[in-house]
């Protein structure tokens, strides 16, 4: 076994030696780091393979209670700082994905951690409450603190959550009760629609659907589910609803060679998406509400121009459906902007905003007019998770103080100034470098290579994810900086080096 | 204002004066308390109406953000302890709903915040991962210490989630794997499979049902919603499955005078699960799972007999359907096992069992069979939170060290021989007084009467809730002793001697 790793440790050595001899970014990498190293490591630090021996090992303790098909690897959260994600086996890596693109602004960020020591926290923390019925005192100062100082132009109401899923469920259902209470006139409900409804039938359930986009992710509860089409896998087996999918637009790269067709290509979706409107109504499927990601996340990061977004949102006002943007993953600054549909430059950009992940808490932010009249409506146990409020309230104050959608900016570009230059220089590999901030993807040729080079990535210390059929997707934390992105390109250069 | 304050001030205390005139149970009160003052209060000590001022103050600052129809009142969470809840007007109550029934030990209990205090827990909490790609090392170890070290009987895996509806949904997603699985004989799916799923169709989305039963209560999530059936509020204008809803036993009380009745309404439900089940196949909308409440909280505190359960679960296994029982809100200890499934004494109660709230995390158990052979098809960002099986782990440990099951069942007993009492004295007003362990209920003449008194409670100092038409649950944390009890039945027994 001793030996077993002497030799993985040679060879690691000796892979480390090899980059050295790589082209490119080499220059740049060590002179433009900035953190002081007992807040961050200074670089990656590989000891084994990954997944190591003691991963391995936890992967079969685990394999006894779940499916671990999923399991990367098993982490030193304790260890962890920063950009930098430690495993059990002592490997440091910089990591791009971020836990699905969940982690604000890194590791152990010392400003949560002072958070959690802060005795008069401590009562959130082992105290939940059933939000809806029972708030504590500091409820509605925090929403006015954290989540409204971030509220989407136009809507200041917002209702928190557990998760993605939960804040997505709950936000087609009050776009199912606005648009029943518009057609009943705001009368009250019959005799007859609180009877049928106990027993799953109209009319007090009506046949409402939610208009999504073939290739969305929004989610993998029933509800949710019915709207996501990204992957056989999340779908299969599972009974759903009847529900219109419209095509999103494939958009060509680079995009400047490409205005006409994909032009045309957006416009054939929102024909599609009238046509659906129409016909779902015809059938009695009213549709309710459209969801849409401003990226497509899951589904491959699929971009779409600002011009489809604003004539998508007129396509929703004009048949009178609720406009739900799901920035579940784009959400909280990734691509620049702490709303990646700010980049629209719309003044009315939505009905509905949901949010997750690097939100620290579910939730989504609505109009006025989708505040149910009723309580109960819209109600669970616990309506989210206060400490997640008071984390987040931190993480918002660290943006802002230092600055960090400007950083997002520049080592985005930076970033995006390296995948151009990959993919200009190995075009048999790499295409259609795209995205905002650091919320950016890169194709690869084809799912298989694509696993290769992210499997490569980790073994050399970068942590990155996959998404759609062939593409990589980056979702580093907001503390990501300009030296973060060449130690990325340093490493990938060599890996493509190697790989040609 | 402050004479306003003085004025309810002498109210309260003449009310407290009165009290002392009411008759039975006062002699057992204080001499039964064993909760020494710096761990827990003494007794209720009420100094405003509630919501008092502060609380309804604050109830309309949130009502600028949220719908506030079901707040009760804002708590100061840090000031609560044990049974007691203080609110922000400085009024303290004896808790007797427990966040609808989510608080295991009570509030701020020591071996919690001890929990919190503990530097190696921290990141745990401030570094929340994608527990199914990016564990941590401890997590293994942590579902055995805890989760598995009260699986349910025959139930060797388990799934975390981050609350109630999660885990049903995913549940229910577990069942309809299986079930189509098994219909594949192992097979993979088809292409035509893979395919058809993505745009909502069959054969890759098929007409899979769960059964469930009127008056059951699973969450409020659209899966969730379809088995739900005990208000209309929750269902109301949402769109649903045509799913089987069978009728779940109204025994009638007490029981012993009602015994041939309620054997024939249990076989009269048992043979309508029957058709059900073969109506619906029949229709090509597969019954894949039943599910179904020990005791059906929300809609009632419905209640059916052992024999009842045990011919369920036979009849689930005689058609191939998956048998879920959801023990969200039984589930934990309250019912005097830590399962209300135990108390059936069955080998092979379940094939699922469901769990949140008192659990502090959501999720489900499940038997081998029911592990999806692939991983990401029972998947999410977040899929739980490690920071609550730490505190559930802690949980457990008070629960065994300080024999709290035992003590559930002693102080259910005063409990319940206390509302036999009232029933007997006032049964024009109360009935059917029903239950195990603390998790009990009793009958109100009408629903009107029923508000009445749990806001007269309210006011002299105890926080009760509602279920079903006309019912009041009692949901107590396990660090409910028999002296609480007694603090609580005096007060009743006031409150009923004014109102007679």
């Amino acid at each position: 076994m001793a030996s077993m790793l002497l030799c993985r440790q040679l060879a690691v050595n000796l892979q480390q030696n090899l980059r050295l001899s790589a082209p490119r970014y080499r220059c740049i990498s060590k002179a433009a780091t900035k953190s002081s190293p007992d807040v961050e490591f200074d670089g990656p630090s590989m000891k084994t393979e990954v997944p190591g021996p003691r991963s391995r090992e936890l992967t079969e303790q685990l394999d006894k209670i779940q499916n671990t098909g999923a399991i990367n690897f098993f982490c030193n959260y304790e260890e962890s700082r920063g950009n930098y994600l430690v495993d059990v086996d002592g490997n440091r890596m910089l990591d791009l994905y971020t836990q699905i693109s969940s982690i604000p602004i890194g590791y152990n960020h010392p400003a949560l951690l002072k958070v959690m020591q802060n005795p008069q926290n401590l009562s959130a923390f082992v105290n939940r409450p059933a939000l809806g019925i029972l708030p504590p005192e500091n409820f509605p100062g925090n929403l006015l603190d954290a989540l409204l100082s971030v509220a989407p132009r136009g809507l200041r109401k917002v209702q928190t959550m557990a998760c993605g899923s939960c804040s997505n469920e709950n936000a087609y259902k009050a776009a199912f009760i606005w648009y029943r209470n518009k057609e009943r006139g705001n009368m009250k409900p019959t005799k007859e629609d609180l009877d049928s409804c106990l027993s799953n039938q109209a009319p007090g359930c009506p046949e409402f659907s939610i208009l999504s986009f073939m290739g969305g992710f929004h989610g993998r509860t029933l509800g949710c589910l019915a709207t996501t089409h990204s992957k056989a896998v999340h779908k299969l087996d599972i009974p759903t609803f009847d529900w219109p999918v419209a095509p999103f637009p494939r958009l060509r790269y680079p995009l400047e060679e490409f205005v006409r067709e994909n032009a045309q290509e957006e416009a054939r979706c929102l024909e599609e998406v009238e046509d659906l409107i129409v016909k779902y109504r015809k059938i009695g499927k009213t549709v309710a509400g459209i969801v849409v990601e401003p990226i497509q996340s899951e589904g491959g990061d699929n971009h779409a121009s600002v011009d489809f977004f604003k004539k998508l949102r007129d396509i929703a006002r004009k048949h009178g459906c609720v406009f739900h943007v799901d920035e579940v993953q784009t959400g909280g600054g990734g691509t620049g902007k702490f709303w990646a549909h700010e980049h629209w430059g719309m003044d009315d950009p939505a009905d509905i905003v949901s949010f997750s992940k690097k939100m620290l808490t579910g939730g989504y932010f609505h109009k006025d007019e989708l505040t149910p009249a009723e309580p109960y409506r819209i109600f669970n146990t616990w309506m989210g998770d206060p400490s997640k409020n008071l984390l987040l309230n931190e993480v918002l104050n660290v943006i802002r103080t230092d600055s960090l959608l400007e950083e997002v900016s520049r080592a985005g570009k930076v970033l995006m100034d390296g995948l151009y230059d990959f993919q200009a220089r190995y075009p048999h590999l790499l295409s259609a470098a795209r995205g905002q901030g650091t919320f950016l993807a890169i194709d690869v040729r084809d799912d298989a290579t694509r696993n290769i080079l992210i499997m490569k990535a980790r073994n050399k210390g970068v942590v990155l994810g996959g998404c759609g059929e062939r593409s990589i997707r980056f979702r580093p934390s907001l503390v990501f900086k300009q030296h973060h992105a060449h130690v990325f390109l340093n490493i990938f250069n060599d890996i493509l080096a190697e790989y040609k």
